[in-house]
Parts: C-alpha cells; sequence; structure tokens
C-alpha cells in the first residue's frame, strides 16, 4: 500500500509502474483494434474554450466542469470529454482527410464529481467515432469494433452484451401516442430511467403521457417485427462478420444526451454488476452545431472508460489470463549480475551491444553484493539474468522461470535472447 | 491547412491523425529505448495541489501556472512538470519496489507561456529519472539512455552533442574565489547566462564578485584536468558503452534550477539553433523536500520536450527518413474493395477473418464507386488492395507500391499478408 501521506487530490489516481502497466495494457489493447479495423489516432487539446463545451451540452455536465478563467481573462475548462473537440477539429481538418474518417482518440478526462466510490475526477476514455457516412454500414463497423475490443480482452458472448436500441423507434412511438413535440425529450428521459425506477413511480411520471407502465414493458419486450430497420440492418452486417451473438435489440437502452439521433448502444457485462462498460451511437447533427452550421457531417461513435474494463478483467479468469500474460512479457528481458567488479567495462559494453539488438538490459549502477543483484533481477520481473564473472567473455545465463542455466558467450547470448520471440 | 475558423486555445496544439502519428513516432521512440534501458513507465495525475509545485520551484515558474480554485476552493494546479509528481509518488510507493528506481514518463504539462513562436502551452514532455542510487553509475546510465534515444532518431554525433557539466566545480571555484555562500546563487546564475550574455554586460556581473570575465574564459575553455571526478567517471562508463564521442565537459553548463546539485547536462544540435533538445542533471535533496524529509533518496532525471526534437528531425534527412518508414510502417495493411455489391456478406466475412489474424483492414461502409474506393486506398496509405467481385472466393491482390496483381483465395491471401512482415 502507498504512503497515506503522499496522496494525490481526491477523485485522482496516480500511476506508479504497476498501475502504469495496467493501464497501458488497456491503452495496447484498444489501440491494436482500433488499427485493425483502420481506424486512425488523433488527439484533443487538454484544455479548450467553455465555449465550445456549453454548444454541445445539455444536460448536468456543466455543474461538473473543471472550469476556470486563464491568466488571460479566458473562460476555460479542462476537458469533460472528446466529441467537442472532435466536432472541432473535423470540421477543421475535414478537407485534407478522404471520407469517411474512421478516427480513435485515448485521453484523460475531467469531471468534478462527488468524491464517491468509484466516481473519479481523471479518467480516460477510449473514444472511436466514424464521421462523414450515414448508413447503417458505419454503425455496425462501430458496434463491430466495440465488440472485437472487449474480445480481444479474452470476453466471450457469455461475458457481455451489446444491447442496441434506435431513438427512431421511441420518436415514432411518442408520435403515434399523442406526445407532443416539446414533450418528447421528456418522454425519452422516462424511458431512460425506465429500468431503475421503481414501478409506481416511473407510472406516475407516464400518467403524464396518459400511458400505461405494462403497456411499454409489453412493447420493449415483444418490439414489433420491423420496428427498426437500422437495428436489422447492422444485425444482418454483424451476421455477415460472425459477430451476431453479442447483440440484441433492447428498446430500454436510450442514452441520457440530448445529442443522439439513430442507433444507440450499451455494453453491459451479463451480471450487469457495473455501469456499462460503453456506450455511443449516431449524432448526426452534432458537428454542424460544433461548427456553427459551416460544416455537416453524420456521425456516430462511441467511447470505453478504463475503470469500469479494468474491473471486468480482474473478475473474469481468461481475461485475467491475458493481461498476466501481456504484463510478464512487457518486463525486462535480461538483468545483467557482476560477479567480478573488475569486469564492469566488459559488462557496460554488453549492455550497449544487447541493447542495440533490441534487448531490455538492466545492469547494476553501483557496486552491490551477488545476492542482492539476484533479487533485484528476480522483482523487476527478468526472464533471465546474465552472470559476468572473471572468466568473461564466458557468462552464465540464467532462465529465471526454468532456473535452468547455460554458459556461453556475448555472441551466443543475442542469439539465444533473439531468437526467444523478440 | 486547417479551417481557421475553428482554432484551439492560443498556445495549444490539435493533433489531426497525420500530426498525431508524428507524435506517436517520438512516443515509441521514447518508450522502446526507455525499456531497452530496464526504465517503467509511471504517470502523475494532470491536476495536483498547487503547495506540490510551489514545495519544490523557485524561478518564474510561479507566474506561469495554470492554478486554479476548484469547487471545493481547493487551491489546485494543472500540472506545469513532472518531477514534483515523481518526487510525491516515489515517496508514496518507494517501499514496494526494488532500489534503484529506473522510472520515465511521457506527459502533457502546461504552462501559461507569452504567446510566442515555438513556445506553447501544453506541450509533451519525456522524463526519464533514477531515485535511490548516488553514484555515477546512475549518471551515466541516464546519459546514455539520452544519447541512444538520439541515435534511435537517426542522430549521429555530427548532429548533437550533450554537454556535460559539475555544478561542484563551480561550487568550489566560489569558494575558492571569495564568495560568500549566501551570493553562490547569484554566481551560478551569471555563468548560467555567460554565453548568451554581451561580454560588457557579463564582465559588469562580474565585477560584484571581483571576477575578470577572461579568467572566467580561461578556466572554461581549459578546465584543469581532474577538476571533475564525477564528470571522470561518467567519461569512463561511456567509453565502455562506446558512446564517449557523443559527449564533453562543458562548464558553461550550469541548468537554472535552484535544486541541482551534482552532474548536470544539456543536449545541443550541433548547428546549436534551436533551444536545448534535453536537459537534467542530479537532484539529491528534492525528494526529501518534496515529502517533508520523510523520504531520502538521491536522484538524477533528465527530460525532453516533443517540439524541438520534431523540428530537429525535420531537418535531418536520416532522422526525417527513419520516421517517415515508421509511419509508413504503421498505416492500414489492406483495403478491401467490393466491385460486386452482391458479395458485401462475403467482404465483410472476409474482413472479420483477416482482421482476427491481426491485419488492418479498412473496407467501404456504404456502396461507392470502384474508383472511389481504388482512391480511398491509396489515400490512407494501404499497402494493398484486394478486390472482391462477382467471381468470390477469388480475389484480387493489389499491391499498391509495385501497382502488381495476383489472383488468389481468401487463405492464400492470409498467407500472403501475414508473410508481409506482419
Amino acid at each position: 500500500m502507498p504512503d497515506a501521506r503522499f496522496q494525490p487530490l481526491p477523485g485522482f489516481r496516480d500511476f506508479a509502474p504497476q498501475e502504469c502497466a495496467l493501464r497501458n495494457y488497456l491503452f495496447q489493447t484498444w489501440r491494436r483494434v482500433a488499427h485493425r479495423y483502420g481506424f486512425v489516432e488523433w488527439e484533443a487539446p487538454t484544455i479548450e474554450s467553455t465555449e465550445l463545451y456549453l454548444k454541445k451540452s445539455g444536460g448536468e455536465l456543466p455543474t461538473q466542469l473543471f472550469r476556470f478563467k486563464d491568466q488571460g481573462e479566458r473562460d476555460i475548462t479542462v476537458r469533460p470529454e472528446l466529441t467537442a473537440s472532435l466536432g472541432r477539429i473535423a470540421a477543421a481538418y475535414q478537407r485534407e482527410y478522404t471520407k469517411p474518417l474512421k478516427w480513435f482518440e485515448i485521453g484523460s478526462c475531467f469531471r468534478y464529481e462527488k468524491p464517491q466510490k468509484g466516481r473519479l475526477r481523471e479518467f480516460v476514455q477510449f473514444n472511436a467515432d466514424i464521421l462523414g457516412e450515414g448508413g447503417e454500414g458505419a454503425d455496425a463497423e462501430l458496434v463491430a469494433l466495440a465488440i472485437d475490443c472487449m474480445r480481444e480482452f479474452g470476453f466471450t458472448a457469455e461475458d457481455f452484451v451489446v444491447r442496441i436500441s434506435d431513438r427512431e423507434v421511441w420518436l415514432r412511438y411518442a408520435a403515434e401516442h399523442g406526445v407532443p413535440e416539446e414533450k418528447v425529450p421528456d418522454f425519452l428521459a422516462v424511458i431512460d430511467k425506465f429500468e431503475r425506477d421503481r414501478p409506481e413511480y416511473c407510472q406516475e411520471k407516464l400518467d403524464a403521457f396518459g400511458m400505461k407502465r405494462e403497456d411499454l414493458v409489453a412493447f420493449i419486450t415483444n418490439p414489433p417485427a420491423g420496428c427498426s430497420p437500422r437495428f436489422d440492418a447492422v444485425y444482418a452486417d454483424l451476421q455477415a462478420r460472425g459477430l451476431e451473438q453479442y447483440v440484441k435489440l433492447d428498446l430500454y437502452v436510450v442514452r441520457g444526451l440530448a445529442y443522439y439521433t439513430g442507433l444507440v448502444f450499451e455494453i453491459f457485462d451479463k451480471g450487469h454488476h457495473l455501469r456499462a462498460v460503453a456506450g455511443g451511437g449516431r449524432y448526426d447533427g452534432l458537428v454542424a452545431t460544433l461548427s456553427n452550421n459551416a460544416v455537416d457531417m453524420p456521425a456516430t461513435g462511441f467511447a470505453m472508460g478504463d475503470a469500469v474494463i479494468a474491473h471486468l478483467i480482474e473478475a473474469c479468469p481468461a481475461a485475467r489470463a491475458l493481461r498476466d500474460a501481456a504484463l510478464k512479457a512487457a518486463a525486462c528481458d535480461v538483468c545483467l549480475v557482476l560477479a567480478a567488479s573488475e569486469m564492469r567495462p566488459q559488462m557496460l559494453g554488453l549492455a550497449a551491444a544487447l541493447r542495440d539488438a533490441g534487448v531490455r538490459v538492466d545492469l547494476p549502477m553501483a557496486p552491490a553484493k551477488l545476492g542482492n543483484q539476484l533479487k533485484r533481477a528476480e522483482k523487476i520481473g527478468a526472464r533471465h539474468a546474465v552472470i559476468i564473472g572473471a572468466e568473461y567473455p564466458e557468462v552464465e545465463l540464467k532462465n529465471l522461470s526454468t532456473r535452468t542455466s547455460v554458459r556461453t558467450t556475448p555472441e551466443g547470448l543475442l542469439e539465444e535472447l533473439l531468437g526467444d520471440g523478440e
């Protein structure tokens, strides 16, 4: 446990090397899968003009901003999310890239949340977005990417489900049931809370629309065939990829934010113990809003946070095994151990040669007992120790997992280590 | 050029995919070399209590802080540098790690600089530090890491030099020339500006110490042999690694900051056109200061910024060639091209199979003309196009650099592409 006297601010996290290695495992996995899907990375400034975020957001976000006046009296905000910057930057650069844009981002976001368990004030989001393509093919590509991120972490259809919904189904339902246009957001808000509200309270809210809760339950449980042609198209697309077992039509999902326009989705662990692992959907009007109508591009995207996925991995043995193997592979290859102090120059020369060849090498920077040097080799997770004694250039190569040793030369060492899957 | 209507705040940068790829090339190179040296990555919170930075810093830093009151009336600062957090986190976690600690970090830092060319308000630093080892072996390991970062970028001894100095030489000089202890910082400040000040102005400042500028020039130009045993030890260490041609003893270097205690160094391009590429040194007292004397560890470290190194790469043909090859290799492997729309499900199935095998695949998400699809393949820098027509499962694999084509099957495709150096 870290020393409690040296804490970060509440809601902020320190990433000492072990925590950072876990974080990097998430980043590398997201990046690898995104690249496989032909997505390219972008990065937003950490601080933007507050105006940009206010343009985009309704809801509770404005009260949670790290919003300040800078020394030049500018109203600035440390970014609470990435989509506002995405819209601005895509509008600025869209002429330089062939459309549709397939862009992803991995970065810290900041919200002044009430301090409570699992609520962070600095958290990391993986965002993937497709801009400039309004058809279901883009929605399907995006859902497939989200599914493959989960698969790459080691999760199966037993572990998670992508709940897909279509806001247009609810817009049509509202219209057919006489909800006046200005009340539609309120109606969507009732659906958004449907699963979590006590039934009586939900019914109270539905009274305003002259609806019965059980009618809605029936509609959601048995949605009429063909109610969402968009979902059907996405389903068929995923089927062609062999990914249909991960998704279901689930009209409970609405997504709170006002700007979603079509297909929306959330990923949940099947135990449903945690908040959504990921969420997103189509937001066709947002780029126009953010660019003051200068640029109009249909868009669809999702975000996946680092905290929930890290917990899920910890709870799933297959995912944990994959992660631990990756962490082990990321450790040092070789720890040099100096058994004869007069051989220090030779050891340094050997370290340089190994490193030039791409081997990850640690070494004793000051005289130390042999036992302590070997202990360090173990502690840093090195796969091998190389013991350099008076008989150099003959050295001892010790495999620290199998505990076997061979005597070899610097040249033999390189062959041995580079043949090792480097 | 980006559309000027959608700018970030002054001093902040947007990383659209092309800019982000350049940035990632720097990050990957730094990470790769740091791992080769057995350094492990850590990450500081982006925002810390202001007190932490004030504890550490003198000089001009306090006036440049992005310093605010948060909603809970805490005095907070968006990090201007990483060493203060390093000291705090190392103090908190040091019992869990075997010493010496070899830690690196790559992250954004924020300073409210006057807007001028090349001065950014958000910039990235690569920081590498060794904590818990006070001997010259740690200084040498650190300098070697800095040199190998430069070599990895493609720079040679023709391009850059590591100017190493030793504050103790100047402390002794000051003592021997009767500088009273409380005036030593002022004296160091004169040396720090020695090269940049007009000679007459420099002499004016030296008058206060009863020194002649030409005596100092003579001392710096011909430092007495053995004046810095620490430099001699580092030089011998680097010689054993074959890296001595990159360094020289250069007493002009002092480093402005008050907390440096021993060996200090800066990397400059030999044209000396730009600010220092990197700088650092030993700061043995700082961890104690930051931890209110609870933890005392000797420490040495350096930082390398992203902006100067990016300019140097651009100016050096060999470095540029390395970078461009890396960027090219990072692009998409394959762009699928659909020549017969009824084959869309087959195309999606093929995409899934290729991606599952680790191939980076882009595909048309909506019907598009063959010519436009091929144009996209070129524009995104894909190495191959795979044309899927009515004769599927036979497909055409087109190498977009050699412009040659072969007809093959999905199985043949996988072999062909995975044998391709994936």
